[in-house]
């Protein structure tokens, strides 16, 4: 179960608005078409949206046909930017792969298809640091709380939130995951879906049921993802982490954010200054293209919330634990500069 | 719209599980239909239900076909009794038809219809009281939240928690309701349905975006019904309650339940005695009979949860506004014993 995968010219997305009910793949080799799976969220999740927007510019490179051949990467760049506006894993990834374009078609796709394997070679790597970071809190008897989909379908592998569970299980570790289901999109399920496929014992929950495992001392912590985290230690991640970072602080429930360094963005002060993509109200509205609610209902639908700094126990980086402060942020970055 | 209406022996009941998409109704006239009604949510809200029972013992008074009638009595309030466990005005209703049933059949059906129609009739007298009671923090350009439905479909008329909005409305104050959608049974949709159908500015969103709107200072105030008042103050509601009271907490929103006094059980002394009813896992994973998850995930599917009275501002009763203590429940009813 690869999220996605790429070879000569062809980008193959497994088809997650169609999981968990089929497993299906989509193979596209254009810009346009990589650009609408990433808007349809065939491909979804911060770390694999960076992925496939890097071998998108690659496949965009191999489609020029004629004229300037910067104007045209300047093009492909550009739509490939501007299909979600909130994850900063995107924008991370196609400055990366900006940097190495020349003037020289073959020499550019050559180079723009190394650049995003090694990002995608990367991610496993930081997620593997970061389920080491966390795995020592996954003892036999606890129990965690997960919200949306961090997991293997949203990266290369081992998914963010979800790698200390895999390398826990590994280790025949026996602890319990709650799935929240993750209005609108459910994507509670497909977390569900890929913890179950590797034989972790997992629950799912509507999202308004989180509180009272918490109320009832029935969560040992919960993790999370993160699509952008401002230089404050905000964090921006699927709309829902707001409330049971909340909670978590409301029972003393350790709250943490897997967070690889390509999703910070210290460009931003504060979570405030992050957009937040606001999406179609046909996601709330309608479920498998079944109305819920009567016509013409009025709809307030943002895809993402911002959880402050002080209600984070700690960002959960590939370099270890860090605390959600703009010192602690400051210096992690200082060290990678300097290396 | 009226969501129970009895005639001489016949039950009819606006199907809550066909709104909002279709307005039908179900008539039924034996003592197992009424009760199988009330367990599949065909009426739902604590207040209707209470109403539909105590119809229901007149038809089951009117069942009666021989043997020992106060034998048939005791088995007619049993399976009302045991339909739903956690809402108290059904226990409360019960008991009040109880203390009428004679040995005499035909006496009996008289007094427990006259009993029913007055239970019925109090309830409007409440709600608006209740509506009276929140009217005043309903002003031109105050936004509210409202979770569940505790409008005029969960009982006789006007609503619970929805009653303020009625009031403000009719005096042409304009202001605005959002309406969480309040998975697992999407009960949001009637609010929004019944708020729109009035003229009610109203917007629904997932349960998980309330939060957000807190923190953007979006929300004057939020209103809620509750299905059993606790003598501490600690309330049972619709699951999603506890998050949001903790949430308003944390962002210093006023958080009002609309409580009853049919709705108070002075006989638990805290949420804690009160017994949560788990509903099926199909309500979670399965909308409009479609799979939303994949077959055999595991589920925790509680209907209510226990909101403590620390994060409760006030509660809404038709005697006014009452802190969330015992020393203030206490009174209230000492003055209401008194009368």
């Amino acid at each position: 179960m690869k999220a996605v995968e790429y070879k000569e010219g062809y980008l193959t997305l497994l088809d997650q608005t169609e999981l968990p009910h089929q497993t299906s793949y989509k193979t596209v080799n254009t810009v346009e078409e990589v650009a609408q799976a990433i808007e349809q969220m065939v491909v979804r999740g911060a770390p694999a949206i960076g992925i496939t927007a890097a071998y998108g510019a690659a496949i965009g490179a191999r489609e020029f046909k004629g004229g300037h051949f910067s104007t045209h990467m300047e093009r492909v760049i550009n739509r490939l930017k501007n299909t979600r506006p909130t994850a900063v894993n995107l924008h991370w990834a196609l400055k990366r792969v900006s940097h190495l374009i020349t003037d020289n078609q073959s020499e550019t796709i050559q180079r723009l298809e190394d650049e995003a394997h090694l990002i995608d070679q990367e991610d496993t790597t930081i997620n593997l640091a970061i389920g080491q970071s966390l795995q020592h809190l996954v003892q036999d008897g606890t129990s965690f709380l997960i919200h949306c989909n961090p997991g293997m379908l949203a990266t290369s592998a081992y998914g963010t939130a979800t790698a200390p569970f895999y390398l826990a299980h590994e280790q025949n570790i026996s602890f319990k995951v709650y799935s929240d289901e993750t209005r609108p999109r459910l994507q509670g399920a497909l977390t569900a879906y890929e913890l179950a496929q590797a034989g972790i014992d997992v629950t799912i929950i509507t999202d308004s049921t989180a509180a009272t495992l918490m109320q009832q001392g029935e969560i040992t912590a919960i993790f999370v993802g993160c699509d952008r985290v401002a230089a404050n230690g905000d964090v921006v991640n699927k709309i829902g982490t707001l409330p049971l970072a909340i909670a978590a602080h409301y029972y003393h429930v350790p709250f943490y954010v897997a967070a690889p360094t390509p999703t910070f963005d210290l460009e931003v002060a504060s979570g405030e200054g992050i957009p937040i993509e606001e999406r179609n109200p046909y996601e709330v509205t309608h479920i498998h293209d079944k109305a819920i609610t009567v016509e013409g209902s009025a709809v307030y639908n943002p895809a993402f919330d911002v959880t402050p700094h002080e209600l984070i126990t700690a960002l959960a980086t590939e370099h270890g634990l860090v605390d959600a402060t703009e010192e602690a942020i400051k210096k992690l970055f200082g060290e990678e500069e300097a290396k």
